[in-house]
């Protein structure tokens, strides 16, 4: 998106000057970093009697973002936050990061900083150093890849492969606020329509319908979907108090985690449709537009909320995380059955849950 | 490219079933990947007594190759190795591996089977884990990430920053092979033509002349640019037995290197031209395509050899380095000089040394 008066672009800076400009943002690096960014790779202290965990998740222009919706700063912050959020739903602690840059010529230098700084923010502010990384030029989209680092006490692990029949399940604050808050932005009139033949535009989502009045709550949603927060201090509570047994993040949607934790733990769930604490605003914006709100918001990604199985006997434990987790709402929705499958029980019902989120299907 | 016959493609399969199928052409995790591939992060066991050593790379189809040039295992091999060249680069033997693969829908699924195998058997090789990832689509071209951690010794750290005045520069192996065996690839007449309008794809050396006679050894240039091979024996070998200063890898060629080993550690280098170890094949073709040998080896990058740093009276150390890496040649270039700056010597005069590779001067 050149602008009228054309920027300085990294086509005008080269790859090299990109690399140092990222390089001349990033604060000092704590003393554990024994070797930074700007050699063949980092060098860092591994936490003492811990384990590394390491997770890596890519935002792809075009398939992820739409930069009518999301500034770059956005972009930033939300890559970080998916990889933070990551290594919350195993419990650990963020240490480092690398952030792997595809940029096409075109791109703006001031996008880059922007991106770079959201993400040294959300970085700083979860005591996440910024170690190093790569620049490349990309001949298409925009991608943003950041591989994370963190620590997690050898028995402080949470799988997702650990629920037992028994367990209840948890999921953290409300859920659809992000597919809702994308779905807004889509609807705008003012919003511009995603170029014809881009198949990687046409995501589900995109023609619900028209657009509900918007307040603040949707504007909520809107930054929710933008801005995502990773629940760095839920998933390390559960996982220092031994509170949860299988844990997972909602990158993909409730349904889809609810999904995987059940196949992973080789166990069946049952969700109660009414216990599910669906964001307000998304609710409304939901049924405004004709979709049935709790099928959007169990399939609805990027919610980032944390879900958690803990059997009944963990209540005391799980009394500690909700002191540390400053007022953040865990809900119980359902319980680990012994029967494979995910069962959603509604009005006295049950019927089978709707799958997770699948990023090709769009282009099929 | 899809082939008449339309294959199954990652569209059709989607994109779980393209990481089912990875994860299970993985061999099994070793004892020390506490959790592997399949849930939000890969927990893994620090080495005792060691660091962790943290690098990244992309490779981007239009940018970094070619699949005119390049099959997908080529790509799947090269992506990994420059990672693991990295990370000899530091001294660090490596551990584990992250994927994380971009792929357009039309992708066809044996490509990506034969991506990840071709990776795994480096991996395997190099008896490094990949222990998770991530699979997204890709609107543009085909993107490989990859991320590699490995361990070293505290005292083991090999540095681009480290040389000191008087250090003799060494090279590995011989430059100019993989450049050379690009330019060759591209001035085949059968080649086609890349597409008008794609400017990543106007990289140097794509017009280099006439195709010379392409021996043997020009097959081996070939097979270079291929799939390089990561100088992982001589770079942990150098760290253990302390016989390097500074040490770093010839990703984007031999000037680029020794430029920014003299930056890094505030001093200057003096190359002796006589001396570079240009692989024959490469000193022909560059003959015959009308170039200079010495500037075009100098500038050629994908080379993956190390260039270190060592002080004269380290040569026992480089000894016993010499008999752990099994006929790998080691050839002296020049020498650290406290003037900066880096200069050729060539036939009695010195003239300055042509600069790095720049993917994004492609573009302007």
């Amino acid at each position: 998106m050149p602008a009228p008066e054309s920027p300085l672009t990294v086509a005008h800076l080269g790859e090299r000057a990109v690399v140092a400009r990222i390089g001349a943002r990033v604060p000092p690096a704590p003393a554990a970093v024994a070797v930074g960014i700007g050699d063949d790779a980092a060098v860092v202290q591994p936490d003492r009697g811990t384990l590394d965990v390491v997770t890596t998740d890519t935002l792809v222009e075009g398939v992820h973002f739409d930069r009518t919706f999301s500034t770059a700063a956005d972009v930033g912050h939300k890559t970080l936050a998916a990889n933070l959020s990551d290594l919350a739903a195993m419990g650990a602690e963020p240490r480092y990061a690398l952030l792997a840059l595809s940029l096409p010529a075109s791109c703006p230098v001031a996008d880059v900083d922007a991106l770079v700084d959201a993400l040294l923010a959300l970085a700083a502010h979860h005591r996440t150093a910024l170690v190093g990384g790569d620049v490349t030029a990309s001949p298409g989209p925009l991608i943003v890849a950041v591989t994370a680092i963190g620590s997690v006490g050898r028995r402080r692990v949470l799988r997702r492969d650990a629920a037992a029949p028994g367990d209840i399940v948890y999921v953290s604050g409300a859920i659809g606020a992000a597919s809702a808050g994308l779905a807004a932005l889509r609807a705008r009139p003012e919003a511009p329509r995603p170029a014809p033949g881009n198949p990687a535009e046409a995501a589900p989502g995109r023609d619900a319908g028209a657009t509900p009045d918007a307040g603040a709550g949707l504007e909520a949603c809107i930054e929710r979907h933008r801005r995502p927060e990773p629940r760095v201090r839920l998933g390390t509570a559960l996982g220092r108090n031994r509170a949860a047994r299988a844990c997972i993040d909602l990158s993909d949607g409730l349904a889809d985690a609810v999904h995987r934790i059940a196949a992973a733990s080789r166990a069946g769930v049952e969700l109660d449709a009414e216990a599910l604490p669906i964001d307000p605003a998304a609710r409304s914006w939901f049924d405004a537009a004709g979709l049935d709100p709790i099928v959007a918001a169990l399939d609805g990604g990027e919610d980032y909320e944390l879900a958690f199985t803990s059997p009944p006997r963990f209540r005391g434990r799980l009394r500690h995380v909700r002191r540390q987790i400053r007022g953040l709402p865990i809900t119980p929705i359902g319980v680990v059955t012994k029967e494979p499958g995910v069962r959603l029980r509604r009005g006295g019902k049950e019927e089978p849950l709707p799958g997770g989120y699948e990023h090709f299907a769009a282009a099929r």
